[in-house]
């Protein structure tokens, strides 16, 4: 569904989109921990190695972030200004290791027009990420403000 | 509470913790969001000025991970391994602009030992990430699994 700019109007519940894969370095992983989460699983190969993930895991944080850049990169929703307001049941499910390839899915799980605004409204988004083996590493649900065709709630 | 090495144990349900000062700044903001949030709003000063928000803001996913590694740095619970599973009702309230100066109060909301494995549980902690006016910038919760003493459930 590479559609520009698309509206509210525009989309429907179960409407999908994919993205990735990202390949996840340990050099990225370090680099991110150092300034963010500098912690030993994620800094240090060689304790890393002796803890309970038996080597370097990235930061949850590093993970949503790279899901963030894979949703600017691939534009979803085109130019189309948006705005995350929240997200719920943000899940590090499986921890993502040097080398990993990810896959997102992201798919629609609800959407809302607002009733004091009509030109604006909010979508939740299913963000589903996948490491090569199949495993769900992380997911969660975002949900996103977009404009409405104010025409539309006529 | 600077306590070193906590045991789920020695939590109550109303502990907190401060955090911060964070200073942020434009260099930082732009920096992040060129990696992981390449929007306008976020990048370029002279863009940013015309849009929504007057200027440029902070990637929400910048004002977390900024959260993240004052949480390493103040270390509430000292040593005890800890690992964070899951992120519920995050939400982004307020933007955030070069030169504010954030404050993180951090509380315990829930505490819950595992029925399966009477050596660990997990707590819900709520974040609240201010700025310098008072006003809420970002507030989510944080399912963290840490140890709990073996006879403590005898």
């Amino acid at each position: 569904m590479p559609n520009p700019d698309l509206a509210l109007d525009d989309l429907a519940v179960g409407d999908s989109w994919s993205g990735g894969p990202i390949t996840v370095t340990e050099a990225d992983i370090i680099r991110f921990a150092r300034e963010f989460d500098p912690q030993p699983m994620h800094t240090d190969p060689d304790v890393a190695a002796q803890g309970r993930f038996g080597g370097l895991i990235a930061s949850g944080w590093h993970v949503a972030s790279l899901v963030m850049r894979d949703f600017v990169d691939t534009a979803p929703f085109g130019a189309t200004p948006m705005l995350g307001l929240r997200v719920d049941e943000l899940q590090w499910l499986h921890p993502v290791r040097p080398g990993d390839i990810l896959q997102i899915r992201r798919e629609i799980v609800a959407i809302a027009r607002s009733r004091s605004k009509p030109d604006r409204g909010t979508i939740s988004m299913k963000m589903t990420v996948t490491n090569q083996d199949g495993a769900v590493v992380l997911s969660f649900l975002n949900l996103i403000q977009m404009p409405a065709r104010s025409d539309a709630g006529a």
